[in-house]
């Protein structure tokens, strides 16, 4: 850590993060068992295993196009745990309210928190709130905590992409990020534009059905968006990543949007994406299978895994430039 | 909700927090797996059961005598987890950071979660962290959620206090709401006072060990304190709990400070404290195995469960009073 203080930046999915990560927080958390970079831990439990993971959601404003806070902390929940194959069973939800939030405001969040556990199949079995003075927390923070079961072994991981996988997407990015961003500055787009949030599960079981162990690694592409998750990906792996800027969907209102900002795409948060690496004699049928699912419609190979240690974007005009992690703070509070 | 607006009161511990999770909160849970009410869920997994809680710390000032808010995360979630007489395992680290939190702060806080955890045994094994901008979080709050694995079978629960049951506690109560107030509000005490922050786990795998299944119900006397404790138990069991205020272990400074504040040391917060209600004829041996334990060494039957719905305590003065649930907000941000 260079500075003294704690910076938007530590929180942002980019580098000073992961960082951050690395340096204060690994050494005290159990290496061995928690793996600290993976979307969920893999544990031994009885005598099998169980998967867990933990995310607290700050986002603001707490309703947006596509989706609120509530749908958010239980979707997000949900990807962490089908990131590692993982079968989504319970949830904890742990709540840091404002005083002054309206009740009206809160029962709205609570009913979409309702509606996603049931949507899911997820059950919120356990639960916590606080309430802190006006000014002492924005709104509400909502934490949840989630326990899985493994669907297969080994599970996918983020160490585990080797050279010659393909690299698949289940659709367009950044459509997370844009809609919250124009939510909260009031922005007026030409067109509609909804959070892609969104549970992952079902695509993932249907994946898992399709290719099984050829799945190398699934990631939710959030904070950092796609950028992140492919430099960790290389990163974690030892190996180079080759995307096709042709073969990525896009979402046109999120391009231009990102023209006018000045944003950069693959750096804008989703909460409804994936990125999987598998073996190459599997990606067709996982892709169909991807394709088959309402989650899945514009799913495509996006890119291949290589030799080497860095991202890579094929250009439009058939150029290739680095695609770095993302460093510094695009835009806090974006879950 | 008798108004349109979150209140300190509705996350006090006391009355209208009750209310807050039965109506709002209890709807969206799995009623049948959850049982909001208990300090732990027990859940069907694989062949067998674990048990599941979350907490979230928001506690004022981040450090005073005996912890801090990360020794209060850990030990926390721990207790929630043995009073479901259940080892703790695994926990989950979500942090939500204010933006100019001092980076020495922070490592002197993550230190003490990093020891409170290696000290009891528990895998820091997942995390999560945000940061929010100036003004948007009051330094740092924690999220912890814990698995466990039960012990025995059934499980203590706040249902399952029978008339003619002993009461036991294992030590004097208020310490951590007085010392958390004297450091917030920078008082002058004639004596040291600190927290009572511990972790219960050790504690309870005596108890276990000695009482077995005549332990019916264990429960920590956090928010609300001893009062909304006894007043749980007795509603959820339908039952009456009579306590002997001549009997209760006493922590001279405590009760001299909440004389002088005007508080109700039954109301004031612990957090290394359990209340215990057993069967009868066991009582002796697990007052014994409470005794011998470096947290229990001022253990006590302090009571007993008796017909009606109304807890009591027969004063110094052999005249009797109802101890009510608290209800208000005694002192917001103690855990």
């Amino acid at each position: 850590m260079t500075s003294d203080i704690v910076t938007l930046a530590h929180g942002s999915g980019g580098r000073a993060m992961q960082e951050f990560i690395r340096r204060e927080l690994m050494p005290i958390c159990d290496q061995e068992l928690g793996r600290a970079l993976e979307d969920a831990a893999r544990l031994p439990f009885a005598d099998g295993w169980l998967t867990f993971t933990t995310d607290t959601f700050t986002v603001q404003p707490l309703e947006f196009p596509g989706g609120d806070i509530g749908k958010l902390a239980i979707c997000g929940t949900i990807n962490d745990l089908a990131m590692r194959a993982s079968q989504p069973l319970y949830i904890s939800l742990s709540l840091v309210i404002e005083e002054g939030l309206k009740i009206d405001t809160l029962r709205r969040l609570l009913g979409s928190i309702g509606a996603a556990a049931r949507e899911n199949n997820v059950a919120i079995v356990t639960g916590d709130t606080k309430v802190v003075g006006k000014g002492q927390a924005d709104g509400l923070f909502i934490n949840t905590a989630g326990i899985g079961k493994p669907m297969m072994e080994p599970l996918p991981g983020v160490t585990r992409a080797q050279v010659g996988d393909k690299v698949l997407i289940n659709g367009p990015v950044g459509e997370h990020g844009i809609a919250v961003l124009v939510a909260r500055e009031g922005l007026q787009l030409q067109t509609e534009l909804e959070s892609d949030c969104a549970a992952l599960a079902g695509l993932v079981a249907d994946m898992v059905a399709a290719g099984g162990r050829a799945i190398h690694t699934l990631r939710d592409a959030t904070r950092g968006g796609l950028a992140a998750v492919l430099n960790e990906i290389a990163a974690a792996s030892g190996v180079g990543i080759e995307i096709d800027e042709s073969r990525l969907p896009q979402n046109p209102a999120v391009m231009g949007a990102c023209e006018i900002l000045g944003l950069e795409p693959l750096e804008v948060a989703n909460e409804g994406k994936l990125v999987a690496v598998v073996a190459p004699d599997a990606a067709p049928q996982i892709l169909e299978a991807m394709r088959e699912h309402p989650l899945g419609r514009q799913s495509a190979i996006v890119g291949e895994v290589m030799e080497g240690n860095r991202v890579t974007l094929k250009t439009l005009y058939g150029t290739s430039r680095i695609v770095d992690m993302p460093s510094g703070e695009l835009l806090p509070r974006i879950c």
